[in-house]
């Protein structure tokens, strides 16, 4: 058994003394360890050594005290599996070599059986959950098809992804036997996380707020749906979307046990928006992080008394910034542990 | 009188046979003609000489026949006319040589007249309204204090700003001390504007959407109001925020003619959150240019089709993109022209 399962109960909608806390990208950049390694081991090499990934996972466990711990990897490493090349490109960010803008680009794509092409992801699981010892549960995640589909079409980072939106509006076909092929790959490469070990599974859908909630619909929505679909009855399953206020709604009815939010929805819109039943995650402006840590621990407090202690799973509105000070990502968690209703 | 009083109709709420329709940005990169003088001419250089400016403010007047013109600036210009340098670097956009970080960094900025610091930009008003002659009403804008603030603090852009949001959370006298200096000189600069001879102002909060609301209430809509505040009496003040949805209800209440909204926000979303009275602006995705010429054109039907034709201003939800083929930023304009309810 979990000793402190805080999160999972939270998951269930069970009542709870207070809250569980975690932060998306808690195991990075702001933790001097992380950097050292960073520094001997490039990008890819740390995801793909299992040794390392359960080495940085378990880092804020230890130096910060979240409740859960989230497996170091990246969402990226599906494309890889599928055969699309990407690299880590030094300023620049995740490169795509050979980008995907038509029909013919897809005969090299493949689904691929992920206990093969992704067993690095599968080991690490196990290797965490063992150094792990049961003391927090493990998240395993994994990148909307549409966010995937963004890097799989732009070929880099982008501000607003039209080369992806416009493959979905000149060859809509194209983009849609794309989307199938990465949801049948994250579906299975989930199922084995799950069979691997992992106690829960987030969806990134870190793009999807760049999209109108009609195309939101037609090219994100369905396609986390049926990841959602095939797995909640095996474990929780978590749906957060940067910007995806609008389709709240949409999403508690999913089947998901939680709803992540960004800091633009206010607690209160947000159980407006998603029925004021599911479970929601969030939402702390990761900026917020620079303030004084006397600030930090009164506006978690607030955080928390509006969305309420129960049904709330505490974490930042989107990843935690390189440049925060690790005893303000502290104060943050501590704020929580800390919490009185 | 102007012969094209579209868009001064729907300002004022007025029923009208079509929606008007303007494109952010229109005057911009997608123009192979502004190319060509953006070879010769440098940035500043381009919106410091009235000639220049006034060339390309009509350009899409000819070209693509919007029924509005927007004075060719940058928002910019009001941080060099309070004597904070701003460069337009190659490859990084505006770059702040001495961002503001520290309340000395203060003591060298000014609130200037803008009759005198900015007269290029009046000089360009009142050439740009002899060359229109009267054929279109003529826009004239400023950025938000909280946009402006983002550049002059970060030094450049930023996908989160944080170095800005630090300030405000570490030392708030200093953000707001900024943020009013902003306001004042925004008032002087847009009324005299409004005195040089533009037909309406539109606000452009670019990075409010980055706030959360009541971030956005402390840091950001209370500028906003005190300028909507001294201009409304005299001229149309349209208001836009990017992502700035969470804050539609608060604006329809400040006295602007109108608002704009991007493509996050559903037509249906956008009059219930703006309470179903005030004149909407926007909001196709900027993307959506890049589908094939028979879609946009049945997408604008639906799009006017869902905002209704009357209190409305077709617009995209942000700026065009430079990639945009100019036929097609045509067929836009020419879908809005051949509308029938």
């Amino acid at each position: 058994m979990i000793e402190n399962d805080l999160f999972l109960r939270a998951l269930k909608g069970e009542t709870v003394s207070r809250p569980p806390v975690w932060m998306m990208r808690q195991a990075g950049r702001y933790l001097p360890d992380f950097m050292k390694l960073k520094e001997k081991y490039d990008f890819f090499t740390r995801c793909q050594t299992p040794e390392l990934a359960t080495e940085i996972t378990i880092m804020p466990i230890d130096q910060v005290g979240t409740d859960a711990a989230i497996l170091f990897s990246d969402i990226l490493v599906v494309l890889q599996a599928m055969n699309i090349e990407v690299e880590m490109k030094a300023g620049v960010g995740p490169w795509i070599p050979n980008p995907i803008r038509t029909a013919k680009d897809l005969d090299e794509v493949i689904v691929p059986q992920a206990e093969e092409a992704l067993d690095y992801v599968l080991d690490a699981v196990k290797m965490t959950q063992r150094e792990l010892n049961n003391r927090v549960p493990l998240i395993g995640f994994a990148g909307s098809p549409w966010t995937l589909l963004c890097y799989a079409v732009q070929g880099q980072g982008s501000k607003t992804f039209d080369l992806a939106k416009a493959l979905c509006f000149t060859q809509p076909e194209v983009a849609h036997r794309l989307l199938q092929m990465i949801t049948d790959t994250t579906i299975d490469y989930l199922k084995a996380k799950v069979a691997a070990g992992v106690n829960a599974v987030q969806l990134f859908d870190s793009w999807g707020g760049l999209l109108s909630p009609e195309d939101y619909s037609t090219f994100s929505w369905p396609y986390i749906q049926q990841i959602v679909d095939a797995l909640k009855d095996h474990i929780p399953v978590i749906v957060f979307g940067k910007g995806c206020w609008f389709a709240l709604n949409e999403m508690a009815q999913s089947g998901a046990s939680a709803l992540g939010v960004d800091w633009t929805c206010s607690p209160r819109n947000a159980r407006y928006l998603s029925g004021g039943q599911i479970t929601l995650q969030g939402n702390f402006d990761p900026s917020q992080l620079l303030s004084p840590i006397p600030k930090i621990k009164s506006d978690v407090k607030k955080m928390i008394d509006a969305f309420g202690k129960d049904r709330y799973i505490v974490n930042l509105g989107h990843g935690i910034l390189p440049n925060i000070p690790v005893d303000h990502a502290k104060a943050f968690v501590d704020a929580v542990k800390e919490y009185k209703v």
